[in-house]
């Protein structure tokens, strides 16, 4: 079981799983009755049932068997139906399912016992809440309160989630629907060398530059008005473009110089996904706030929360915190944390990730890179990865407009999909961000499907 | 496990709990150097440890048993560990945790399907979110795509949620502090009668006053610039206050005449807690969107959501619905609101919930009202009561001013407390929240406490 190649193998396989095929119907006509679905027009969808899933592997209402590639939404940091999490659920189920967040209850006083020991520097407060979304809320109204002024700024190139204040803080194409003009919801260019805004040719260059601009930002805005710099520690579903050398600490000081709150938004990044439990280790920094969601409870049970550093708790010392919601702190919810948190450890399922990542994953999609004209780019650490795909490697023309999606890259999901890969895309790219704990014969077996599919992208390349 | 006034006996009791005191002190001693309080400053709580429950009682880290009149957040409307239900968690638990959002599961789909065949009218689509400040905000979200429109009219003395959007639509002192300036949204006056707004003397007065008012601020504020009215269809945390005959219906019509979308928040009100499974019913309105939340799996697991109108559900037919987050419609969740509603109907909670309001809590009350001289008011419906605590019957002067508590109120609390009874207040106000399936023999125990504590109160009042 503690394996660090095939942790995987602990949660069991199941190659032939019994699927209720006309259970799996019916959930889908009344799912088209009767669910509205996030981001979609409800009538141009046809959902695929997922009936079954375990360790890496899901099923559909067909009994198709597909490898997940996509952990989801980049949350089942452990896999499946890990046994030892389901048990702990179960467990507590029986115990105590729920009180009040006034009330002490034990399951979030240990979960917020081990997550204060693995976030970086002080940072040992939590504030559970439901989810990234409202994590991030949270901590902007800290950021707040705490300086006592209001603006936030933020990157383009990123996401922070679906309420109003998230999503206008958030830099990708989500915001726009519902750009209410929040006042103070203010965007700076990150680095991003491959398609440089700071016409930077190499890393040290797009960092030395991206702080520059930042600090230009923070001077022309005022540093007295601004609160927090929130930013994701490593960019999620924004395309996984790792900091270079020498950004975060940039940012860092920055933002201790003009004493503005630095939030690292680790809700996608954080829990093993970088092959570290939080992303900023790989850059030796320390946000003053870190929240965090998904791979907390591997999504097992929704929740989130805010790792707060001494000084902002302090602020709150004698003075009402005012924020708060029914389930902050849910047992149920950190009993799943408690659980996942020690099943990561003892089966080492974050070293497993950054092995898998730099012996695996990394030189396989080097050689996507080097073989394949339709990449573009191709970055990532641990079991968290982007394939940038363009038409022409010269002109770095993606294969899909920012914002939207192209009948080439769908039908390269499809394609995956058909050869039994669920893969996670975004406009032009193809994420690889499977489990923490996947083995390294199915990360291989993947990752041998997507070079199939990346064959056939190749005749939509120049 | 069907009588109408005894279903709490499904659950079980047990009249000794085997607290275990030393995890309970360690879980206490966890929290306070690790857990970050919501509503609170940090160093000037005490918090009571919650160790066990069981149907309508908890028991704290002392092993002392207390009767929950709070149901915590008034949420637990099926009682504490209702066995059906944790059974289902462990079963889905044990079967398939999570999914992503956009693939069909079928606790989702049942879900769906159960909530939209309670809803009234046909309000038949359902999009699921974490709780219920998110979906007051996907909820609004949906009013201003499908009119067009921005500004949001919503009710002083009302509560919506903790996120920067709900909290600003939000009509009591929780929104100060975080009254961000966010662009329209506007408060008018609700029909309150005990403290008239419109000096009406009569509830037909209140209600006709109050709708007149309503429609000056819509003319005032131009209806085409009016997207959505959100109001609790009976406002919770802030007063119980019921709405007056017509008032609703004439909400209705305004909102139809001007092309607004009309709102009903039934987060705390919906499921059972008003003797109705929605409080609209009372009122027979129905509304474009419904809110929910808290009853619809007793929070024994997260979940809110939306109740869509086919209209409003039809402008996303071919339109991309530009919100969503990672655990909509969480099969875990989702398997938890099945087995809640599943055993709501079969043991006639809502049955009990009305059937407890009529025949003990309202004529209880009542007594309260003409023997304690510091009661003002008392009123409600099902499990949804309020006691107005004040100083002076004749002024009307409240024991706590609005917007904090008092050393009077708080020795009221902590003295039910130390009596075996838990209870829920806000401001000057006295709560009698109890689980929808409380027995009425329980019931009867808890106002009894309740009626001595009131004892006390009358040393407190001219």
């Amino acid at each position: 079981m503690t394996s660090i190649v095939e942790p995987d193998a602990a949660a069991g396989h199941a190659d032939e799983m019994d699927i209720d095929t006309a259970a799996a119907q019916r959930a889908y006509e009344l799912d088209r009755r009767h669910v509205f679905h996030s981001w979609s027009a409800q009538d141009l969808i046809d959902p695929m049932v997922i009936s079954a899933a375990q360790g890496s592997y899901v099923w559909d209402g067909h009994g198709n068997k597909l490898l997940d590639f996509s952990s989801q939404l980049v949350y089942t940091n452990i896999g499946h139906q890990h046994p030892r999490v389901t048990a702990a659920i179960a467990a507590q189920a029986a115990t105590l399912c729920t009180v009040a967040p006034s009330h002490v209850n034990d399951a979030r006083s240990e979960a917020a016992r081990l997550i204060a020991a693995r976030t970086p520097g002080m940072l040992d407060k939590i504030f559970f809440t439901n989810g990234g979304a409202d994590a991030n809320e949270h901590a902007v109204r800290m950021a707040r309160l705490h300086t006592g002024r209001h603006k936030v700024l933020s990157a383009y190139r990123s996401y922070h989630g679906g309420t109003e204040l998230a999503v206008n803080i958030t830099g990708d194409p989500r915001r726009w629907p519902s750009d209410t003009g929040t006042a103070g919801t203010i965007h700076f260019f990150p680095p991003y060398l491959y398609r440089s805004a700071f016409h930077a040719s190499t890393e040290e260059d797009e960092s030395q530059r991206a702080l520059e601009h930042l600090e230009q930002v923070i001077r022309l805005e005022g540093p007295d008005t601004i609160a927090a710099i929130m930013v994701e520690s490593i960019p999620g579903t924004a395309g996984i473009y790792l900091p270079p050398p020498g950004y975060l600490q940039g940012v860092r000081e920055l933002a201790t110089q003009f004493g503005i709150v630095f939030i690292a938004d680790e809700v996608m990044a954080g829990f093993g996904r970088s092959g570290k439990w939080f992303a900023v280790e790989h850059f030796d920094v320390v946000p003053d706030l870190l929240t965090f969601a998904k791979g907390v409870t591997s999504g097992y049970v929704p929740l989130g929360g805010v790792a707060i550093s001494p000084e902002i708790a302090a602020t709150f010392g004698k003075r009402v915190y005012p924020g708060g919601l029914t389930y902050s702190g849910h047992p149920l919810a950190c009993a799943a944390a408690v659980a996942t948190i020690e099943a990561m450890e003892d089966e080492h399922i974050v070293e497993n990730a950054a092995n898998i990542g730099e012996t695996v994953i990394g030189p396989a999609l080097q050689g996507f890179a080097s073989r394949h004209r339709a990449v573009g780019e191709v970055r990532g650490t641990g079991v968290f990865w982007a394939i940038e795909m363009v038409k022409d490697r010269r002109t770095r023309e993606p294969l899909a407009a920012y914002g939207g999606s192209s009948p080439e890259m769908t039908q390269l999901i499809t394609e995956a999909k058909s050869r039994g890969l669920l893969v996670f895309a975004n406009f032009n790219r193809i994420h690889v961000v499977p489990p923490c704990n996947i083995s390294a014969e199915d990360a291989r077996l993947g990752l041998a499907i997507l070079d199939g599919v990346l064959d056939l992208a190749d005749g939509f390349a120049a």
